[in-house]
């Protein structure tokens, strides 16, 4: 029944990229690459380009970010350090920022470290797409459409692995594994600990250093909105340094 | 109860390198670092101490290994490439071939990739000291009398993630996690892997990509023998350039 989903080819790569401290190891343009970064820049981006942004640029530094304001006024900005949004800044980096209200029509200029990491790394791919639980279903019935080897890239934290990102991917292996993708060990792995997260994500991450962290900010609503699976449908991909809604 | 164990110090470091190319994230300097290569070279390593081995000493090159031919009837030389025992060599890296018939008093030099990169990676580090499951709780019972921060090493596969040594990883958090050790998101993820896995290792396993080559190269009995749990009991230590036992 499930070959029926997958009627064009024969087995493709289905893979995890645990870092992208790793993705020198993988040939990046043989493949369609999600970028992971649940907490919180994805979740983030998937719900402004839902909210009708018209696109989200994804930078690295404040001072990148800041660049932008001169450009004009459909430009927001988007920046925090230490869970405060930056003086001068339109907003910080809460998804809750992202509504339709707020985002419409503008272009926002997002501050992420990690994910932004994660993007330049795979710019060789054959697409990149942005993946999260607000939209896991409509990423996957996408990915499922496409003859391609997919990378799921883990933006992680400080270059190395954290349990969010990585259960994600693994919520990506569960829809996709009946297809016929052959699975890496890191996909293997990615998707046994879904297994285990599954039934309460919120409650199997809370032991995870970077959960503290996150709390230690003050952003536990943060937290449970990115956590919500399928609030969105749309499906932000990278066109030149822009992320719009494909 | 556990407390008991622990006597000396405050909360210790357990954290998990889920492959030798994010060793550069870690200060190494600040830990005991816990060799992990399940497939074959640490179980050969410990089987090989045990065995009365006086020494064995890991290099990357097959060239390498040969060069120690000169020095002496005392020095075994272990190189296999595709399954096969290089010729001119004494034996592959295959753990039955460490006997105490064939190795004791013996030096053994062991061709073996991944596990001397993440060896050499690992130098500054305050010790270097050899796991796999045949000395698992040996391991572990030393550990918990070091008053030191841990850091589990898995050699991977090319660099990469592998179930295999996360698994034994898991393995070793599992006997130390009731001490006062903070986890990191790796040795947390590393632990619920084994969870899943410790009823049956060797059928939990078969489902990697690295399982079906090792099969291919018809290993199946080296595989068997590297899953068998406290086999041994000695702890394979790095002194110098040479493993001897603790």
């Amino acid at each position: 029944m499930n070959d029926i989903q997958f009627p064009l080819q024969g087995v493709r790569g289905l893979e995890v990229c645990l870092t992208p401290a790793l993705l020198p190891l993988y040939n990046v343009e043989d493949f369609i690459v999600v970028i992971i970064d649940i907490f919180r820049a994805t979740s983030s981006i998937c719900y402004g380009i839902e909210n009708g942004a018209e696109a989200i640029i994804p930078v690295s530094e404040v001072e990148e970010c800041a660049a932008y304001r001169e450009k004009g006024l459909n430009y927001l900005l988007a920046a925090e350090r230490n869970g405060e949004v930056v003086a001068g800044f339109d907003f910080g980096n809460s998804p809750f920022a992202y509504t339709p209200e707020k985002v419409a029509g503008k272009t926002v200029v997002l501050t992420t470290t990690n994910g932004t990491h994660a993007l330049h790394l795979s710019r060789k791919a054959k697409k990149i797409v942005i993946g999260s639980f607000l939209n896991l279903t409509a990423l996957c019935t996408w990915l499922k459409t496409q003859n391609e080897n997919i990378l799921l890239v883990c933006a992680g934290w400080k270059n190395n692995f954290n349990l969010e990102d990585t259960l994600f991917a693994g919520a990506v292996v569960e829809q996709l594994k009946s297809g016929n993708y052959k699975l890496d060990d890191p996909a293997l792995a990615a998707n046994d600990l879904f297994q285990l997260g599954k039934d309460d994500i919120g409650l199997y991450l809370q032991k995870t250093s970077h959960g503290e962290r996150l709390k230690k900010l003050g952003i536990e609503k943060d937290i449970a909105f990115c956590l919500q699976v399928d609030l969105t449908t749309a499906l932000p991909i990278l066109n030149g340094e822009k992320l719009v809604k494909l």
